[in-house]
């Protein structure tokens, strides 16, 4: 009797953008992989994809089956839920088929990534997953400020969705919040009235071309929406 | 009249160990710069050159300067204050003939790294620092034990070095403790009497050969103490 090995599906970390930010280990399983499931917004650009075809050319993509992944953007579970399954259901076809599926993400894939979604589901199911570890977001955005994300070896590191802004903003050390896109306006008002702007900062789509960097948001800060990809400091 | 340009010195993170998991920037950077100054323990180890010299081939660093940093290991602030401004004058003296000097830091170095106060030191001093980031342990600690670390987009994540765990472990979401060394064996007593143990994991020398994965410390922990580099996830 014959038994057909199945893929893995592997979520590999592609850092915040700039192609320089991949790893070898990112570059080697993404060339190696045949097929290359990305998330694509609405419109059907998919940046984790861009940045892959930046770092390795146009020409380490020949040959693969590009994936494009469609999740919804929405506040109700059961809607994210059943999105989520539609994705693992096009990524399970290919590992059915015995290919490795590699999925590319943007920052670091352990945190606040959709790869974990997708991964808990296909786990369940006895299909094999893997992880490479790559720069989160807010290292990159620290770098770019040329200063620190932690002060002395007495205070924490706080990190969370904007979403989860009020949980998190009186607890001690740095706080980093990342994803803001349409509730930006909301965190400022809020930082403002606590008095916190002159010891925030706000990096807006890091090492991409549009680039914005705000080390100082009591003296200077976006007019209006900035991207999904904004990463706010706040100090202690 | 003549004026020389001063070099710049660049904190490189060089991500936990595993040679694969540079990034292209910190490559080109390290093979860029003339001198290297990095960490050395009391017996002259430098666990950052060895990944230098094992992602990079000792041929990369051939013609380099190498300087070894000695940093002690003190509580006593004034103590560790000197041993900074030490280490801060030996790379000055190179700045001072014009040359880069790249110090290579394990995981990232925007967290709790020695870089950030020789950088704080030259920095005052009007000399030109930048950073070039990297994967921190956390994140290559949770791929390699394949699990996100983060719950949903509720959920913070709280990182603190093991000296300032008890300020962080009542904190909601996934709590990572650093740097742990010989505080460890009081560490997993505190988690077993919270009755925490099985919701933790530990893993010690993420990436290097002598790499150790405990993925439910309720099951197995290790006997002693572990090195330096040990990273401690707990779940929420």
């Amino acid at each position: 009797m014959e038994t057909k090995l199945k893929g893995t599906f592997y979520g590999v970390s592609v850092g915040p953008g700039a192609p320089e930010l991949l790893t070898y280990q990112a570059a080697a399983l993404l060339s190696a992989c045949p097929v290359i499931a990305s998330p694509v917004t609405a419109s059907g650009r998919s940046l984790a994809l861009e940045v892959v075809r930046r770092a390795l050319g146009e020409e380490a993509l020949a040959g693969k089956t590009l994936v494009p992944l469609r999740f919804v953007m929405s506040r109700d579970p059961e809607e994210l839920e059943n999105s989520h399954r539609l994705a693992a259901d096009r990524v399970r076809s290919y590992l059915d088929a015995g290919q490795d599926v590699a999925m590319p993400n943007i920052g670091d894939v352990s945190i606040y990534s959709t790869f974990s979604y997708l991964q808990r589901l296909l786990q369940a199911e006895g299909y094999s997953t893997a992880m490479a570890p790559g720069v989160p977001s807010f290292c990159a955005a620290a770098a770019r400020l040329n200063q620190p994300l932690t002060g002395g070896m007495d205070s924490p590191l706080t990190i969370a969705p904007v979403s989860c802004a009020e949980n998190v903003l009186d607890a001690p050390g740095t706080k980093v919040l990342m994803k803001s896109g349409r509730q930006l306006p909301a965190l400022l008002k809020a930082l403002e009235q606590r008095g916190d702007l002159a010891r925030s900062a706000l990096v807006c789509d890091c090492g991409l071309p549009n680039e914005a960097l705000y080390p100082d948001l009591s003296a200077e800060r976006p007019a209006g929406n900035t991207g999904y990809f904004s990463t706010i400091l706040v100090k202690e």
